[in-house]
């Protein structure tokens, strides 16, 4: 069995104990006599599942008692349409635009003609930074932020204040502690830190569920979702064990302020050898901003044809996905939490090397 | 390894090929070093089989040029709101009521304050039968019906006219040669006859891509999936490919038609036995119009006692998912297409075998 190092932005590496387990389970799920994904999800075989993982994200991620756990379909993408469908009351939401997928965020907004104010952007310098005044009005429905640019390599090292903050933590979820005591909504697609595409996390707070009008699709409502502990429909069984099987590996590394000080470690080590590179490497990030996940970096400032060969020279050393997204170009490492610290440091002998041999 | 015989509703069986393929690559898929679930959908590991999934649906439906395939999330719930948000160009859409997916269904068109007509229904008579007469208006923006119904185990032998006729297929896709010339819009929830719950097979006629007003979310709009090729954001990869390994097994079975076959074989020997039990065993479904997908039955019509007794004795046997649904009680065979006829034969001699010693 071959196995690569995935540096894949999303779908991204999982651990590999994660997908033994879902290999070992495969054709019979704990003795049941039945893969977990042919069983009904009104049996308890996938019923103790299901609850389980809700369990374990409450007490990984530390969630407070106020807050409930969903699990919806359609990615961030679909919550860029449920959020303002659910939260905007009066109409009046705002958003700091960070980047492709907060400009996506606002866009679905004002689809549905809302009032969409942009109270902060690092547009102007192609999304180099997290601004550092944001001030959300008080009589908001809610504060839109994104708290990790995967193309960019950006990521909020606080988060502003809001009465009503709105989180979209898909490239960063389950990778670092959160203060919960100003978060209203907090949000995940699970295929890069969480495990599947398929399944997207929402972390709501109970005062924020019965906004909705009556008028909103039910699959759209997020009532319907708290009311049926997920289940209006079928859920994504699938996605919803392998999510399981994740949290499972998080607690096993020491839980989530260990995997925190490993993607510290990880990110350092690939930092360090940008800084120290002379030019040969330019990040993209400013320094106060940098993100944990994704490095976006650039050869001696975006050399194409040097570009071009580091990624496939990098492929013939078992290194994929290092190509940069075609929005920003030149290199992007994910190093989500599925990617040890040994991976990491592979990949900064071969950029020492590649460095050395094309400098 | 244990395997019993599961007759669940849904999500339900797959063929023990399928499992068996998929847990030989999920660590390693086709020699790429990884897992088809960690791979980035726009790289052409997984590009590759979401097109070829595409073709095979084509293929082995034999859907016209003029259908476009898309690959959607939320199951049949989120298309009971998005082919109104869709379709209902003039607010007036009809609806045959033969269940608890159709009242579902009319229920969301409701919702949005359309022109709701039920031009049919079997209701009164606790949805024993496929109504006989069926007239959709000329004027209607589409006519809506549910092929298969789960719960009472009622299906179409033929669809009623309608310009555009809308299919919900969740229970009965790909189990028997579907004639298209009618057909505007056939979905299906995957779980049941088509791989994994999290993906949605949308089958729609290319003319009604394009109704949807400017101010529907653009994640519930057709259009946007046709447009990117289903992959608007990240789309439900390991669902997908689940998919693909079913329909290559629907192949190597012979196709659709041979499929069709062995259905009508499966629910003829069942049938069979409920027919001969000189009223031991009582068919919910009028016999014109019984399912050759879900066989839905009472023990003595009705005896609740020896009804769970068959049940638990059924499990002693290894045979799982013979509870009815809770609305209508009783017992519930589901036979979807990865069902053998060895497998119901198994069945069927167990029901033998109860009804000697309990009548």
């Amino acid at each position: 069995m071959k196995r690569v190092l995935n540096f894949s932005a999303g779908p991204s590496k999982l651990p590999l104990e994660v997908l033994k387990i879902a290999q070992e389970q495969l054709l019979d799920f704990n003795g049941n006599g039945l893969s977990i994904m042919e069983g009904s999800h009104r049996v308890s075989m996938f019923e103790d599942v299901h609850n389980e993982t809700i369990e374990l994200i409450k007490k990984i991620y530390k969630v407070p008692d106020n807050f409930k756990i969903l699990f919806v379909q359609g990615g961030a993408s679909m919550q860029f349409a449920m959020i303002p469908l659910n939260l905007a009351k009066n109409k009046k939401v705002e958003f700091v635009d960070t980047g492709i997928w907060s400009s996506k965020a606002i866009k679905e907004a004002n689809i549905q003609g809302l009032d969409v104010k942009i109270v902060a952007s690092s547009k102007q310098s192609n999304y180099d930074h997290i601004p550092n005044e944001i001030h959300f009005s008080d009589d908001c429905d809610y504060g839109y932020i994104t708290s990790n640019n995967t193309i960019y390599g950006t990521q909020y090292k606080s988060f502003p204040k809001c009465k009503n903050l709105v989180i979209d933590a898909s490239s960063d979820v389950l990778s670092y502690e959160i203060d919960w005591k100003n978060v209203g909504l907090l949000y995940a697609g699970a295929q890069k830190n969480a495990g599947l595409a398929g399944v997207t996390l929402v972390i709501i707070r109970e005062d924020l569920l019965s906004i909705a009008d009556e008028k909103v699709p039910s699959m759209l409502k997020y009532i319907n979702y708290a009311n049926s502990n997920s289940m209006f429909n079928t859920p994504p069984v699938f996605s919803i064990y392998m999510l399981n099987l994740v949290l499972k590996w998080i607690e096993k590394q020491g839980g989530i302020l260990q995997i925190q000080k490993i993607n510290e470690q990880k990110a350092k080590l690939l930092y360090n050898i940008i800084d120290e590179s002379d030019g040969f490497f330019v990040g993209h990030s400013k320094k106060d901003s940098r993100s944990l996940m994704n490095v976006s970096f650039t050869i001696k400032g975006g050399d194409e044809i040097l570009e071009k060969k580091f990624v496939s020279e990098a492929i013939k050393h078992d290194m994929i996905g290092l190509k940069g997204h075609r929005l920003l170009g030149g290199i992007r490492a994910s190093i989500y939490n599925a990617i040890s610290l040994n991976e990491v440091q592979s990949l900064c002998e071969f950029m020492q090397k590649f460095n050395k041999e094309h400098s």
